[in-house]
């Protein structure tokens, strides 16, 4: 089988711009010419320190973190952060927004610590909890409500749109999105909001135990950190997140545009909730499924497989794919509607 | 300054194999030919899905794991793990080998959950947790007590020596030294000991959950596993853990010998504790530290800093240090002690 151009829709983990593969390659071999691995390096050393450093500096930099807000890396991913916000938030109850599938994870924990409230009219509690994008849904939150402590899951969209930190007590992301390789999770958070924690919690468990240690009580996932360094690095060499965004409603736009305009697929959220970053769709006739998937992936295009719970197509448009990607999906969908075998 | 080879000495993160490093850096640019690289597949890809299993094999095949035990890999390192192990089985009490630094943090971590007895001559409670190895004290458990629930933290010196997992209820380490890079952890547990957990725990710190997903509950770090995979190849193929084991005595008992015979030195482990994973020692004079210190980075010795709390010098050996590092660090002792300069 011939080599193809591989153009990579996964949800998560997913595409990174070659040159951030290049330097942690290069770096897993030989840091910086130091004659040591990143791999192998001291999380104590200053050289990592700095990487630590940096890349803090850089999610000030990109998301413009005002200063009385802390910005974290912890590991466990969103799912652990579906714990630790209640343990360390929770006491009289709070209100979820009940979207999702990974919101609905996140009550599901929170429910072990307090009364969960669904409804969003009316907003009570120690804090309300939203996911800004589903990653399988396929839908994204448009705006935010203007409440006190407005906690975010913004795994599948952080640094892909411009955002308002100042809105959130605190927002939370798996970075295996638009941040870097999976491993770690970034945390922003108001500091008021953290010293307000009045619980005794675990220490790794404890958002203030990683403040106070600068993300450094522990050995933290060390080559995921530089990873991430090295990809916000590369955000920020292209424009930033306003240069980004403008990238990813020009990609959005033109797949969704094809699924309006095919005659064989149709989108699957609703149009005024659509996603930049996932775009979910399937085709009218199920029998076409498997065909397209199979037709998609002799032309090198991957991940496009909706999750598992929902059939359908699911292609992933974060910010490092390319928008030749997207124009090889739409011709592949235009070619599959223009063969005569389908016809 | 012209180039030395460096010989890395550090407590962990720490030396991994040329050969490990190696064949990481390539996956990271392509992984086995597929297009990808391993910092983008998804979790769910059959490619990684055989990963996750090939590790768990060879975790069970280096240390002969029962049938009736998981082997899990979980996020957060040994921190992580002084948490949940109460969190999980805490309920009347435990005792706890009140040994070193890291001894002390999970004591700490269980007092939250409950009382903690300290006196092991009368082992009571649910568990009896110890510390295999203390990395910054640099002793180590010879043997380990026939109790019916021992948990045992091994971070420091797992796959370094043949241990029976039989006698183990549960055992947790970091992967840092001689399993991988940081970023993961890895749990082999006793079944049934797992299914005796009642309290309510959330699915993120609940060891069923990694077990009923075969560690996949939610996105895991995926570069992680696969380098921990790639080293676990590496020690199977130098002959498994009794290999390794009789070329980590072999370093360890140079370099103890050395600073029994060198005049300038001592070791500050006591002797029939000694470590074969962490060799620590200072100078007779405490104005020599500072300058076998710089004379040993001068040689391209690295890492060998005490801990910041301890002071003196900690030479770690982990698997990975080829036996030339130790004659490097032994002839820089022998040239330090034979200099005019301190005579």
């Amino acid at each position: 089988m011939p080599n193809v151009t591989k153009h990579n829709f996964g949800a998560g983990p997913c595409v990174l711009p070659q040159d951030v593969l290049k330097k942690a390659a290069d770096a897993v071999m030989n840091w910086d010419e130091q004659g040591l691995s990143v791999l192998e390096v001291s999380h104590r050393s200053p050289a990592f320190e700095a990487v630590v450093k940096k890349t803090e500096t850089l999610v000030r930099e990109l998301l413009q973190v005002p200063e009385d807000y802390s910005v974290l890396f912890l590991q466990g991913g969103a799912s652990l952060q579906f714990c630790m916000v209640p343990m360390n938030f929770l006491r009289d109850g709070a209100t979820y927004l009940d979207g999702g599938f990974f919101g609905k994870k996140a009550i599901k924990e929170a429910e072990l610590f307090g009364p969960v409230n669904r409804d969003i009219t009316q907003i009570t509690g120690d804090y309300f909890h939203c996911t800004s994008n589903n990653t399988i849904e396929g839908s994204q939150m448009k705006s935010f409500p203007d409440v006190p402590n407005l906690i975010c899951d913004m795994s599948s969209d952080i640094f892909s749109r411009p955002i308002n930190v100042s809105e959130f007590a605190l927002i939370y992301a798996g970075a295996q999105k638009n941040m870097g390789p999976a491993g770690m999770t970034l945390v922003i958070a108001r500091d008021a909001f953290l010293d307000d924690v009045k619980h005794q919690v675990p220490a790794m468990l404890d958002y203030r135990v990683y403040r106070d240690n600068g993300s450094m009580y522990n050995t933290p996932p060390v080559f995921a950190i530089y990873a991430a360094m090295l990809n916000l690095q590369w955000l920020q060499s292209t424009g930033g997140v306003p240069a980004i965004y403008k990238q990813n409603k020009a990609k959005a736009e033109m797949l969704y545009a094809e699924i309006d305009r095919n005659s064989l697929f149709t989108g699957t959220a609703s149009v005024p909730e659509r996603s930049l970053m996932n775009v979910t769709f399937k085709t009218h006739e199920p029998l076409l499924e498997p065909v397209f998937l199979a037709y998609a992936e002799s032309k090198g295009l991957v991940g496009i497989k909706g999750y598992r719970t929902v059939g359908g197509f699911r292609a992933s448009l974060y910010n490092a794919l390319p928008l030749t990607s997207v124009i090889a999906l739409v011709d592949a969908m235009q070619e599959f509607e223009n063969s005569n075998i389908y016809g």
